[in-house]
């Protein structure tokens, strides 16, 4: 056939005020997934996604699972079987008081470095998933049908460790299996640079809490001999890096490598300054391990952060309560052959020890992934990887991923499938956080880069 | 005058149904004085108090301050002029769901231990301060008269730091200043023996809040550079007991002495049981200093407690956040000679030598006092002990107090004023925390304990 690009370029640009509508509808829904009180949101979400589907002749359905609904959807036809995912589930919003608008009113903001899209979702990731599906639209309107047998997933629990994933994967491999997955979650590299990911840190998550005291009790009459949990998990927590920033659970390290040398050398051509990323939020310093570069520290190597902590009193003015209880949110970003199951042991092993006598700790697990590393001289990378540099005249880059998407992973262990991941973000979308945004021009350009690369896949 | 006490205990258990409920009355308000939003319940309560004086026929008034108000009142005659203390403000409530009951839905409940006045503030300090009023109208019934000069002070910020205290009783030292001033807001010993406090610690409040970046961030993408505040407060909180439980701020124990020995020996007396004290509340372990018995880790040596700590995501869930802030409440009980100004700095000066680059910290004071030893030879201290022996049928102990009750440093330092601390609480009352009860029985010959006191004063 000839060449329908330059006719679904124009087409895209000429309908993006209905493509942004649409976006619009779908970032209303409070979709956030690790909030039980937004089940109903989730559900609306997934049902919005199908419709959207069925729309562009996909046979489109909503899934049940033990947690919220899968959205699978299958259209076109040919030899090419490439998978779609992206998730529709986002991320809580407090403190909302920091928000300069209700996070679930969507508004294209006026900004000194262009037009934005602000709200919950905007960037992570409905209006990632989204650039998908306006290529696919832009191409039926344009040649009356896609471009090669697309399948798509939505996951609906992305945001809250994806415990549905798995189970879902095994039951219905057969209809999922394609010959790649193609991943929308990530960002531009240096916000101008289009990227394609090599690899992906993993994420362990833990929850602890300690308990002394069978009650509050008041400092002045056990300030003194009554066990206060605060102190111990502020003790143990304290210890978790030592003054190289290293992590001190034992095993920590086993099964974390080296990049390969000249993946390392064109990390160092990449022109990143730590200086400026970190600038962008306030700080100056790397933070992490000791002679290991920003991009290593991201990249490359292992962390543990402790993500929320709480015990005590907490609200306005001052009590003098010793609390009961105390306990903290603590994530790991895995690399390499870090076993996360291995990992969760010898971590809640390194705490049990430290505990005194009158403390208990009890653990919560909050998912546990693996880091991920993708064969890039695949025909599906090549072809991306000049369809991104012809889209933003710019030579599309092979990078790492400090984000965690554990579906990479899943669909490698499960399906046995490799996964492509590009995506369109900034670092100042400010995703997880107030204010999220994703600037049109990361949507429209994003659109026709998919068009680019489907263009690319149905050769 | 014939000795009318046999007549007044009589009248005491015969009013003790009216008593309650008069108390009862003041327990449903729900004056929380740290809480801004019930300001207005703190008014309430010390109209309340100005009414119920004004019935027992004292000059009362409500005076207002840059806080919440004093209740200030006088009555009777005579050379003997003392002062009585107590405060109209509770602690807050939360966790609420821990309660069996709304706390300031007040109701007498039978117990194993008999019969329980159960709601927040029922000991601490409305129950206690009652005590006092309920005796002087058995007098006035029985008498037609109070047995001296009384002066009532009641305060409604002694739980949240007294801010307006020593300027107030700086405005009206001549009208306040007494003999000496008793004050009920203390217990029993061991549940049974009567006791005056000799000693009490003082109290240091200190507010941190460490701030590193200037958003919270997504782990996924700054994890490793980026500097996380709650590893920062973890690790300087982790350091603030060595292992020995000893306090790692400079100076710490600069002015800390050992209690005579003959005191020290008076204790090991009391058969004092650290295992039957901590058993009552799920503990086992005195968890304080090594090589310090129960009793002196509560009367005689200085402590450091983080009170609450909070940072990150805290809600259902996990969100993998970095996030700007991460602070806590910190407070030292003091004794002898410890400067709580010069600890204050001391503190501060040890956390910001910790401070890692592109981390900032702040402070906020909350109260600091002094701890205070009384002069037990006194007149009124004696007569107290033999009515106290008498009441209790055990012989009154004098003993240390692990509490903080500033108001008694402050008469000291501002009125040159002795206080004598006599009160009626019981270990498993919970004050400052859920479910706070007073016995009955506490109530009831606390009542009766005044009475007696009172007749020995009148002498």
């Amino acid at each position: 056939m000839s060449d329908p690009i330059p006719a679904i370029l124009k087409r895209i640009d000429a309908d993006q005020p209905r493509a942004l509508d649409r976006l619009m509808e779908l970032l209303r829904i409070p979709s956030i997934s690790t909030d039980p009180a937004h089940a109903d949101d989730c559900e609306t979400a997934a049902d919005w996604l199908v419709a959207e589907l069925t729309d562009l002749g996909f046979k489109a359905s909503k899934r049940a699972t033990p947690g919220h609904p899968m959205v699978v959807a299958h259209g076109g036809e040919g030899a090419r079987h490439v998978l779609f995912y992206g998730h529709y589930d986002v991320q809580p919003v407090d403190p909302l008081r920091l928000w300069n608008r209700d996070p679930f009113d969507p508004a294209v903001e006026q900004t000194a470095r262009g037009p934005v899209i602000r709200a919950r979702g905007a960037s992570d990731d409905k209006g990632q998933l989204m650039t998908f599906l306006e290529a696919c639209r832009a191409w039926k309107a344009e040649t009356g049908g896609l471009p090669c047998r697309l399948t798509i997933l939505f996951e609906g629990e992305e945001e809250s460790g994806s415990p549905s994933l798995v189970p879902f994967l095994k039951e219905n491999a057969d209809e999922l299996r394609a010959e790649i997955a193609l991943i929308c979650d990530t960002g531009l590299f240096d916000d101008r640079v289009p990227a394609i990911i090599t690899t992906l840190r993993g994420l362990l998550g833990e929850e602890v809490t300690i308990t002394g005291p069978d009650r509050d009790l008041h400092s002045g009459m056990y300030g003194g001999p009554a066990m206060n949990p605060i102190r111990v998990l502020t003790r143990i927590l304290g210890g978790l890096h030592d003054d190289q920033g290293r992590v001190q659970v034992p095993g920590f390290y086993d099964g974390v490598g080296e990049p390969p040398s000249q993946v390392k050398a064109s990390w160092n051509n990449l022109g990143f300054s730590t200086e400026a990323f970190l600038g962008e939020v306030g700080l100056s310093h790397a933070a992490g391990e000791v002679g290991r570069s920003g991009l290593e520290q991201i990249w490359s190597r292992p962390t543990a952060e402790i993500n929320g902590i709480t015990g005590g009193y907490t609200g306005d003015g001052f009590k003098t309560v010793l609390p009961s209880k105390a306990s903290a949110k603590v994530s790991f970003r895995l690399v390499g052959g870090q076993d996360p199951i291995r990992l969760r042991e010898s971590f809640r092993d390194w705490v049990i020890a430290q505990m005194p006598p009158d403390c208990q700790v009890t653990f919560a697990e909050h998912g546990a992934a693996p880091a991920s590393a993708m064969e890039t001289e695949s025909e599906v990378f090549v072809a991306a990887q000049s369809a991104l540099t012809e889209e933003w005249g710019l030579p599309a880059a092979f990078i790492g991923g400090g984000g965690s998407i554990p579906i990479a992973g899943y669909f490698q262990s499960v399906l046995g499938m490799q996964s492509m991941l590009a995506g369109f973000a900034k670092d100042d979308d400010q995703i997880h956080s107030p204010n999220e945004k994703y600037d049109v021009e990361s949507f429209r350009k994003g659109v026709r880069s998919w068009a680019r690369i489907l263009r690319k896949l149905a050769d």
